[in-house]
């Protein structure tokens, strides 16, 4: 079966700064292997993303290294609204921290979320990680400013509910759920073994979070990984740092709900292709798609995978629903779990972008 | 100079529960002594003011004792939305607490709180301790539910630029600030002597949040003191509790601000009166007034308080500006120092508030 390339509007690729975990070239194998075509990555690297020289080592590392299209974020700091509006377009939209995770750009005072507001271009959307009433408060931002804005990783009801209501008062907001807070919850902790397996942020929830996240599809805009790899060694070490990795599990744990019968094809294409194109802008790829088999069984196994972290929360799932072949541009760059291009053929979308707030 | 009997729309008055702090008489001739004819009291009690049953007690106990007139605010908790509809008009007013201070009624999720504004009636006004960020998330509650807010204790730069921003954008919210922010920064700790008796929530805040809150006057709705007596051997113990006393020493602080010229009598009277009686719908008070003497000194000394708490913040403090009699309903209650009158005196102000959401 024959779907569009999808897009992840929320990854992880760990450069510059942290190569050991992912880079431009381990990430978009992955994410190839996971039928994604396009993703947007995050800019919580060291240095973070948050001015025009550190823009520029990740675009460079993107151009030499990418196997996808790939978009970058800018992080909001306190720092940089002056700077934000010169290089903006060479990104794909700014990223807020406002609650704690990994990495150097938490915001914690509205004063400061209202300059990045103010001096943020509307050519580019503003996404945040933002928790509970947290998100409440962003919500009143977003309101002030007139604002849309993309909540990354829903995970509770409280939040799913906040959205809900949200764009029932008509307020331009949207939101993305990962594939863990879908598939797994805090009663999936004891089985993923060392405590830091089960480490992310946001954290893994209730099981009535998850139950909520589920009865309001239809809230949910997107479905992004927030592929957040860190070394095996990282996670079962001393203070382990948050997050899971996602790319190549997605959608294999997604044709499985297809399979499953609780989610339609429809349901996962409109959420991992149409509506991140529409939410971010986000141009056509020409010649462009995936083939998966719905009826082709999977073992996630850390040992297959691209990604340099070297595990996964879903190592032993099994299912029906596999990626089979990707398409990029007319070009077959993934079949059958083998990677069939070099480094390179990725394009940066930054300049491509239509996107007006 | 006569001016009306002022109104302090914050005090906490400990009764029932921790009457060794303060009580309905020790408090309100507190009030009294400060000029203030109309104390709204806070349910964080022992029990907390959360039901018919402890409501009964705090009314039972200023039926019994209060020299001047009073109204008890019911507090929302995660239990009581459903209890309060039928209660509410015994009461002046919802008060949420949501930033953590003392005593048991924190609300950490929205939903609680959306249940409150869901049940609660629109005859009484709804008054929450929300700092910083939280602010902006109750601001947006608020909005959800086109509704009235008043915000206690104002104390920083982030909070009043809400406040201002929400009031231009025509949300109909309302603030209160403290004498104790107003007068008392950070930098004024060390000269607060042992640690406890520096603790308040919100916390002193920098000088540049005191300063922004001068800046703001015009944002600000009322003055009230969050009289919070605890006694001197508790804030100077281990674990001290949070909260200064305030009554007595407001109004001879704003009428020393008024004698400098940081302030104009009118100043004042919007804001202890005219503003608080608005805000909340308070009935008038037939023939009362105080009397105060702007050129006459005073020197703040804890031994000379009504408050059973027997300490102040600002011990020591001498000014020009002086209350000298209070006159209640014809009767004279207070001059020069004495309390004229005995328990019983005041009334229960809840069945005559006007107020409509």
């Amino acid at each position: 079966m024959k779907l569009p390339g999808l897009i992840d509007v929320h990854v992880h690729l760990r450069e510059p700064g942290a190569t050991h975990k992912e880079d431009f070239l381990s990430g978009t194998k992955a994410a190839l292997a996971g039928g994604v075509t396009t993703v947007l990555a995050m800019p919580n690297t060291q240095p973070p993303l948050a001015d025009g020289s550190s823009l520029h080592k990740a675009v460079s590392a993107g151009q030499e290294k990418a196997l996808c299209d790939y978009g970058l974020y800018l992080g909001g700091s306190m720092e940089n609204p002056d700077l934000l509006p010169e290089i903006a377009d060479q990104s794909v939209g700014l990223k807020l921290y406002l609650d704690a995770t990994y990495g150097p750009l938490l915001l914690e005072d509205t004063i400061h979320w209202r300059k990045l507001f103010e001096s943020w271009p509307r050519s580019r959307p503003i996404v945040a990680h933002a928790e509970g009433k947290t998100l409440a408060a962003l919500l009143y931002i977003a309101f002030m400013y007139d604002r849309h804005i993309h909540i990354c990783h829903v995970s509770t009801r409280e939040e799913i509910c906040l959205i809900k209501s949200a764009k029932e008062k008509g307020l331009p907001v949207t939101c993305e759920v990962t594939p863990h807070h879908l598939f797994l919850s805090k009663e999936d902790i004891p089985a993923l073994g060392k405590r830091g397996k089960s480490e992310v942020r946001p954290r893994l929830a209730s099981r009535d979070d998850q139950r909520a996240l589920w009865d309001h599809l239809e809230v949910i805009d997107c479905f992004a990984t927030d592929h957040a790899p860190h070394t095996l060694a990282e996670k079962e070490g001393e203070d382990p740092p948050p997050g899971f990795p996602g790319l190549e599990t997605a959608l294999p744990l997604f044709l499985n709900a297809v399979h499953e019968g609780r989610l339609s094809m429809e349901d996962v294409i409109t959420r991992m292709y149409t509506n991140p194109r529409a939410v971010f802008g986000l141009p056509e790829q020409q010649e462009t798609w995936i083939e998966v088999d719905l009826k082709r069984g999977y073992e996630i196994r850390a040992a297959d995978q691209y990604s340099k972290c070297g595990w996964t929360p879903f190592e032993g799932w099994t299912g029906l629903g596999c990626v089979e072949r990707v398409v990029l541009r007319g070009e077959e760059v993934f079949r059958n779990g083998e990677i069939l291009t070099t480094a390179g053929g990725g394009r940066n979308i930054a300049p491509s972008l239509t996107y007006q707030a």
